[in-house]
């Protein structure tokens, strides 16, 4: 039988890519990837407001393309995660550079961020059943 | 009886919390956090000079409150720990924004820092015995 | 006989260190450092083109040691090792805070990269076999 630690210590591993696995797939703007990440039957709350999953992933595939690109820079989330749980908490530290094409008129903005996810295990992955988005500040970059 | 190696994976992970926890405890100005965080009877070498702890959380105690916010945003510590010890280093770089109030007159700042960390075991925790803080750098954001 | 489990997360914890101990290395310009972390036989791709592992530690070494100094701060990396395995994938993200001399008329630059590895087990240790970085983007701080 595995000591139950060594459990623990798989799914602390599995729970950390979480947070950067969402990074690669904003940044890549495949919502498909996002989706993936979430318990369809969760919501988020952020800066756009309080939605379900997929009212979450529908209002970011309908950004606008000329936006320009980001860069999601996480740190390592805080993860509680009880031995044998099937719950567990990250708290997520985040800075997003918000990159305009050269062209634009707006200038390059720069976001703290800290994501609060509760995470649920869904067979063998762990799924985000709710996301608590906060924006900390917000700057923006010179031309 | 518990594989040793088992062990210190588990103690990596709890090493791995403390950076992000202090972190935490800084930006929302909660110095009973910090506090937590250090061995009573340890040191501290930083940017206001050597003191023991409790004279270091002194100092931050008496901070002023108009000097805004701050996020630390750090990177995965180096953690170095040998099986079975009791005593670990860890080497975590971080960016810390100090965010000024809108009406502040002052600019905000962007610190590259390093953190050199040496922790012990209590009992079930891990303290920070001794921290070298170096600020390595530091530039202003524009307004 | 240990369940291989423990020995992949033991893996986990050496790999995530490559990238932390590479923002050390090159941060010092201890280039003999960044080479311990490289295949010798290895290559690496990126923004000075394509080369064998001795010629891009032959580059690394004939930068100007007037170019100021540089921060490379890092994101968790994802990491793909099979259980088992010898051979490993990480994923990292990464900001470069290049930093001049106060005399320099050089704009600080800010850098967001990716670094995509290939890793594979040598003995004891983990050697990155071939490197692809690419510089997402690039902006300048204001002096």
């Amino acid at each position: 039988m595995t000591d139950p630690t060594l459990g623990w210590l798989r799914d602390v591993e599995a729970l950390r890519q979480l947070p950067q696995r969402y990074a690669r797939a904003i940044d890549a703007r495949d919502i498909d990837a996002v989706g993936r990440l979430f318990d369809p039957d969760g919501s988020v709350d952020g800066v756009r407001g309080s939605s379900k999953v997929p009212a979450y992933l529908d209002g970011l595939r309908a950004l606008p393309a000329t936006a320009g690109s980001s860069m999601h820079v996480l740190g390592d989330p805080l993860i509680e995660l009880e031995v044998g749980g099937d719950e567990a908490h990250l708290d997520t530290y985040a800075v997003v550079y918000q990159l305009r094409p050269p062209e634009s008129p707006e200038a390059d903005g720069l976001l703290g961020m800290r994501y609060l996810d509760d995470v649920a295990r869904h067979g063998d992955v762990w799924l985000i059943r709710y996301r608590r988005s906060t924006m900390l500040w917000t700057r923006s970059l010179p031309k």
